[in-house]
């Protein structure tokens, strides 16, 4: 039988593979991308701020919340928290650059990422989006440095994710030319506002407006809620309290009861009220006027995204580092335990997880690349920006499931080491948790990007609510709703180049062939989303209400939106892969490529095989494959994970990684 | 097409579906077995301490440990934590109400659960098993009272999970008859070891026994570490320091240097040394010796597995409350948003985890009572104590694996608000997070349960280590191992009853018959089992090292572990709810036991589908019933975890289940 030897996993390799010698610094060189002075920046900086990792333990919350604020305000005199904001403040005028900033500090500890995260990204962001030169004057310079503290008062107890059912109301006073802020109903006080409990002097505080009796949907405003450290009148503020990790961020709950601010409160970017009472926009439609205005605040998705890829990497450095030196039980030698990355299990259970780290690495890569061009205007159509809005949720997505994921599995992989705080994954584990549902709920941001796929990103995107998008989809038809979303386009051309045709490329194509990878992920996005199309066309033909369909389909809508993100994912890494000189180090990509494509294919199998594109044969050929490619990275794995660069101050766990 | 309304979920039950009215009162007795008493007696007493969950937050790690141990003190007074022990000591002579009480102390602060378990399982359990009278009579009354304090050194540094390598050496010294203790070597140092960083002024201590000369394998000793509160000369003491949770147990690494203590210190239940220097035992071989003197610390491993199924459940109360209560979205009104667990996709993402708790349960009353049944002689035979030893093994990796896993789907659940410590799930996910590695990593204890199956608990059993267990199973023949297995007998008898007879049953049965259930869990251990029995042998067959062998195979080793595992809980529930009057109760325990069985099935189709026992389109009816028996149980979804009794102090959360 031909399996046999391949059933014990003892068949030999290919005679044209050879091992790779893996050049760590030009790996490092190749992942660090152009931002490369920006990333080394933040190493120093971390290292010299190593400390805070124990800190984060041994401090009172009071102390450590004091102490990440201090850490802030520092590393934002060295210019590291700003380069996103426009020179003429004391920025840098490179958003691309805040980016690499930001998801090099996910190395750290992540109190002092997501408090940066919320006074230069979300706090700031607003300003430099949402407002208008008389904003930018008043506000950026202190909030550069961070002399001003800042907070992002959206979400709301009642309103998690529904940002444009939420409760806070401003009505604009005539007679004073003011605003009156007020929190109506039960439910209706903002919520897990990082810097709200003690920091924050100012809030942009999300709120229906309404001028002359007329509600005129969410606006943003900026309000000071404290005074020389002191809580103004109108406005009351709890502690969120202890929370399951960052601790070091005071998140509040704030209330407003009536608090006044002037009509130049309003950040008019998009939408104003003339002295008169009279509100004007450039866009009439309310619900596509929201959009845009949340849209300008996609980079905080961005940069979460890749804080999680980036903290998954620090889990991987550790527990691979471990295995590498750890020895377990007699194996193969009766004298000698065996070490933990030796055996084929733990080599399964990690490595695929190192491969999707890498994949995740260059699609975070595409996306903070659009993200700079749209935001510098190289890139300016709507639809564009709309590409990038759809790409940076799905990736926010995927690489924030990823890191709870990861991180999970290589805290088990040090076993009971792995939950003694000293080595990292306490914190690791406990400050990530929130990622997942933090700047956008990771199901709701799929939902968003199933949206943009049916609807081809169309001018009518966001006018739709669910009941529109729903009937929209169903007026379409499935073929044009294809058609329009272009993969089928995408899987044609590549089944072209594949060996056995329209019919048989799924079997004749070699499993390492990355043209068959593709076509499998491709063929997976646009068979879902055809069928999410005929489904919401049949409960409309049906009658139904479109809520309900909506409801029973949503399980094909997420998984429709989770295979594009997939597919997406899996091009870049091909892309960054194929565009390499020949060599070693692509060799050594192309192992993680192949293992991450062919494990993802393995963890989706039974899909592949209902829906006629696997075989259970072909089924196993790739579970053996992927045990292959694992045995191959085996020799490499302690470079591949060197290459990441993660300063050692970061890896504390001086019995799993050895001694500094 | 007969799926057109099926594919969007509209179908109607059939007509002779009603809904079941459950009784909660009645579902709790059911759950509570026959230990309902001692239950209600924790419940009562976790509800009189539940400020320590708060304290858990607020107080300092010393005063938090101080408050825990305060709290078991006060716990064994009312009887709780000695049930276990002889009555003539001061103990309950109930091995089966221990159980109960530890698993229902496992809805509390989970330090002070463990602590339990250190206390009066692992350190009173081994003065109990392993001693004679007279260490019960030096030692039990103290230690039922938690007077004295001791701990259980086994692990060390260097050794998590294999203990018989450890290095920590006890020589007997003729001269003085004595034994001299010592830490030999640079990682030999217990470690992780609850109760002595403070509080433990005993500790039972296992080395490396050395009589003339000749190592006699590992034993276990009593040794004073402290006297009056200071560490004793000869013992050196390291706090292990902050840990990812269970911040209220003291763990610590403990070094001997030479320590002496008199000849009777030797737990001489199994082995003793004269005062002239011999070594007797009454097991000759030193393998089975040292698996008779662990399989006697079983019961902490039956404790565990508890605990980890009630801690689920305590998050999935909490989740399910808060799906009941919160509304998200506007999707079939226009006016109201809709509750959480409307949403198919929240409810197929909670009630698996739910079916699978209730199953889980049931496992845990089989393995309960076994344990019951060995420990207190009703079944004294070789053959039924590994079984027990087995099972345990197996229901303890799978319930904090399940714990683990259904915890964070909760906290994830419950969005940002999950995120905030008062709403439990902090402590519940920092705390449970180590019972997947600690007594018995979990793939090693399921390395164990793979073991005993393909050896058919062959007396042989202890005397096989990793290499020797190759040999035999290779020796022993395929059909030989299948055979004593006894899985294949099994499978024959149930696909009698089956439509469809030897080839057609897997496609003919209902999906809701338990025979056909049962008979595809059964057809998968049978078939995995053959497939690692197939393996070994070939690899011996081709010269292979057994320890390589071994290693290529493991994954298929912990798969046909797993799968048997799975069995047995499934079998467990179905008995179960056979078992029961009919009526509402068991209405709702099969659309529990249904769920599970099924979305098992679902969850592992692509391996049925590659080994023929599954088609395309029934795969696709699994999914679609477990679909529609989310929605049967919905409207029951809220009685049934009213039925598990937590108390309601126990939940805190008041924003997610309402105040109280």
């Amino acid at each position: 039988m031909a399996t046999d030897t391949a059933e014990t996993g003892a068949e030999a390799s290919p005679p044209t593979y050879a091992q790779p010698d893996v050049d760590v610094a030009a790996l490092k060189v190749l992942l660090d991308g152009k931002y490369a002075a920006v990333r080394d920046l933040v190493r120093t900086n971390l290292a010299a701020y190593s400390s805070i990792l124990e800190e984060a333990e041994t401090m009172t919350r009071d102390e450590f919340r004091d102490r990440v604020k201090k850490v802030v305000v520092e590393m934002a005199a060295t210019g590291q928290t700003g380069m996103g904001f426009p020179e003429e403040y004391g920025g840098g005028g490179d958003i691309g650059a805040s980016v690499a900033a930001f998801e090099t500090l996910a190395f750290g500890d992540l109190s002092v990422l997501v408090k940066v995260g919320v006074q230069f990204g979300l706090f700031g962001g607003a300003i430099l989006q949402l407002g208008t030169k008389p904003h930018h004057d008043e506000y950026l310079p202190d909030l550069i440095t961070a002399q001003t503290m800042g907070c992002f008062a959206m979400t709301e107890t009642g309103h998690g994710s529904n940002v444009q059912a939420l409760g806070t109301v401003a009505t604009y006073d005539l007679a004073t030319q003011e605003f009156v802020i007020e929190t109506r109903g039960e439910e209706a006080n903002k919520d897990y506002i990082g810097n709200a409990a003690q920091h924050a002097e100012l809030a942009v505080v999300f709120a229906q407006l309404e001028v002359g009796g007329k509600s005129e949907g969410v606006h943003a405003f900026v309000v000071r809620i404290r005074e020389n450290g002191e809580v103004v009148a109108g406005v009351r503020i709890e502690d969120d309290g202890q929370k399951m990790g960052l601790n070091g961020v005071d998140n509040g709950k704030i209330w407003f009861d009536g608090i006044r601010v002037p009509r130049t409160a309003l950040l008019n970017q998009f939408a104003d009220v003339t002295p008169s009472g009279v509100y004007e926009s450039d866009i009439e439609n309310p619900n596509k006027r929201f959009f845009t205005m949340l849209g300008t605040l996609v980079q905080g998705r961005v940069c979460v995204g890749g804080g999680g890829i980036n903290a998954a990497k620090v889990a991987l450095v550790i527990a691979i580092k471990y295995g590498l030196r750890r020895r377990q039980f007699e194996a193969t030698s009766e004298d000698q335990e065996e070490l933990l990355l030796d055996y084929g299990m733990h080599q399964r259970r990690l490595f695929p997880l190192l491969a999707r780290t890498y994949a995740l690495h260059f699609a975070q890569e595409v996306v903070a690349t659009q993200l700079h061009d749209v935001f510098s205007g190289t890139l300016s159509d709507a639809k564009a920006r709309r590409e990038l809005e759809s790409r940076a949720a799905g990736t926010k997505a995927l690489g924030t499931w990823h890191a709870t994921r990861a991180i999970q599995e290589c805290r088990e992989a040090c076993g009971g080491a792995g939950y003694l705080s000293v080595n990292r994954f306490t914190a690791l584990k406990a400050d990530t948790d929130v990622f997942t549902t933090f700047e956008g709920d990771n199901t709701v941001l799929l939902q968003l990007v199933a949206k943009g796929l049916l609807t081809d990103y169309a001018s009518e995107f966001e006018d739709l609510d669910q009941f529109g998008m729903v009937r929209y989809v169903a007026g379409l038809g499935v073929e044009t709703v294809l058609e329009k979303a272009g993969v089928h386009k995408l899987l044609e051309r590549i089944k072209d180049v594949l060996p056995g045709g329209d019919e048989g490329w799924d079997q004749e194509a070699g499993l390492l062939d990355p043209e068959y990878q593709l076509a499998m992920y491709r063929f997976r996005e646009d068979h879902m989303l055809g069928g999410v199309a005929r489904r919401l066309k049949r409960g409309i033909d049906n009658d139904m209400n479109p809520g309900a369909v909506f409801s029973l389909v949503q399980d094909h809508v997420i998984g429709a939106a989770r295979a594009h993100v997939e597919r997406l994912v899996l091009e870049a890494f091909v892309e960054k892969t194929r565009a390499l000189p020949n060599g070693d180090l692509k060799v050594a990509l192309n192992l993680l490529c192949d293992l991450h494509a062919l494990s993802g294919i393995e963890a989706d199998r039974a899909w592949f095989m209902e829906h006629g594109r696997l075989t259970s044969t072909r089924s196993k050929a790739i579970t053996r494959e992927v045990a292959d490619l694992c045995r191959k990275i085996r020799p490499i794995c302690g470079d591949l994970v060197d290459g990441f660069g993660v300063p050692v101050e970061m890896l504390r766990s001086p019995a799993l990684v050895g001694g500094r």
